[in-house]
């Protein structure tokens, strides 16, 4: 028999030190990660995948601790030269970093799919637990602003997300298949539990539920999930979550991001956690259906995030 | 009236050496350069056009004079970090380098044609005389050897030129419309020569010269045109070209260069320019129906580009 399972759902730089400690307590066949893939993009050729390779280089040791991004020791000598030829150099492309857009463009462009490319780049960056794509169909991601629409690398990284947001879309999601091997997963009786790590709602983990059957099919497996908050007292750890929400008018809280998930995914979550910090909203987060779970949620060090890991893991009795 | 103009067709390495010499004794309004494109080809997902890209390093005074090819100064970050993922490294991509490359990517694939989009990068890299690649439609070299039918640039640089070579074929050569620049300039009153520079024949000038309708303009409009030999003394002095002509069963001589030149292009070639260390094949080369001119053509310091130059527009009488 299959051992028991965790499926986790993750966008980039949050959601990877959530992965990275469930990796710490979960060997490779316990644990498998679904990556969003709406804010992949086409970019002087390349075919950028951010979240994805931002969790190979989370899991791999190789991320850059000190600009939060990107690889560690890593030199800007083509962006430098891009920058000398008037190049659109807004989109910090590191001369290591550009190996894995080479090799990802190489490898879609001979025709193999989305999932065999990060299969095969996770296991070359000597990765062992199991990368998925949410699809190998590509998600564009639309960012409606007050600038008008703007594809979600220009909003996010161009314009440093200055925008105020009034909404995103999708492009091609709803056309787009679910990865099979994640829909095999939640379909099996090895999964024992669905890990929501504390990604952006809207640009990072909206995308993975809402693709087409995705949401039905966990709820139908009657799989445990929980979410962990990525708003703590009022703030993002990392990202714009909580610019977007003062902007999309809802109150920057953890409860307000369970209401996002009971209102568009009834019935999902069964714990909802959320920091120590907020835990006078517990009472009114257990009334949305889903139990608030209370712990520290700041992962600052490889103890954090094993302890916040390990905490998740309680929860769904693992 | 426009001034008189000199019209140049280069490959690579050895011709953008006279090309060189040409631009410093020829204003921008006075010379003007066609390029071989038919070893373009798209690697890892970029499109590379090697013959463009050494003359646009080597006018810009950018060239790598150790290497030989590529950019003074470079580094290898990125192509270090490909090998890591056991990626292709055989053409060999310094970081600088991909800047140019990222930046023609993006050009073409916003629908730019390659002759504006060199256009633009010749002058951000401050040359100032009009570089011409031969023509915006794609054509690919194949070479025939006795190991198959190898791409160009899996023949001469992933192999190094080792297979035996049998011939040569060119895709999409056929139906490529010749740069309209240059069929503007060869039907224009303003051009008062051509200069072949010392390229490979084969491989670097036939494909310019079979285009379409080029030889045909050339030889009606009676313009002068002078070829400097690519084979000094039995060897070439960069490249492969002696080694082809010995696997092709040719002499290995300045006087099978210029066969094959009077053998394809009948008529063509007013003066053929011979280091002096092959004077005495002078004589024969005149029964061929073109004048031999002997000179010293070997080109090491910026000097000897000069003195070449020089004597190839006295050839001109300009």
């Amino acid at each position: 028999m299959d051992s028991a399972k965790i499926l986790a759902l993750t966008g980039g730089v949050g959601g990877a030190k959530l992965a990275l400690g469930l990796t710490d307590l979960l060997g490779e066949d316990q644990l498998e990660i679904v990556v969003n893939t709406a804010d992949d993009f086409r970019h002087l050729g390349l075919n950028i995948c951010p979240d994805i390779d931002t969790l190979l280089y989370t899991l791999s040791g190789k991320s850059n601790q000190q600009l939060g991004w990107g690889l560690a020791g890593e030199s800007w000598a083509a962006m430098d030269a891009l920058e000398q030829l008037g190049g659109e150099t807004w989109f910090r492309l590191g001369d290591k970093d550009l190996a894995t857009h080479l090799w990802r463009t190489q490898a879609l462009g001979d025709g193999t799919c989305l999932a065999q490319v990060t299969d095969n780049l996770a296991k070359r960056m000597g990765v062992q637990h199991s990368i998925h794509p949410m699809s190998d169909d590509p998600v564009s991601t639309l960012v409606h602003s007050d600038e008008g629409d703007l594809p979600f690398q220009h909003y996010f990284v161009r314009r440093q997300c200055a925008p105020a947001v009034t909404g995103f879309s999708f492009r091609g999601l709803d056309r787009a298949v679910v990865n099979p091997a994640v829909s095999e997963l939640i379909a099996s009786q090895s999964l024992k539990g669905v890990v929501i790590c504390p990604s952006n709602p809207f640009v990072s983990v909206d995308p993975i539920l809402r693709l087409p059957g995705f949401y039905e099919s966990l709820k139908a497996s009657h799989i445990p999930v929980i979410a962990v908050s990525p708003i703590v007292a009022g703030m993002a750890i990392k990202g714009p979550a909580a610019k977007m929400m003062a902007e999309l008018n809802m109150p920057v809280t953890a409860l307000a991001v369970a209401e996002h998930y009971a209102e568009h995914y009834p019935g999902l979550l069964n714990h909802f956690v959320i920091d120590q910090s907020d835990g006078t909203l517990a009472p009114v987060i257990n009334e949305l259906g889903m139990i608030a779970a209370t712990t520290a949620t700041i992962m600052k060090t490889r103890e954090d995030k094993r302890a916040l890991a390990e905490f998740v893991l309680r929860l769904l009795e693992i």
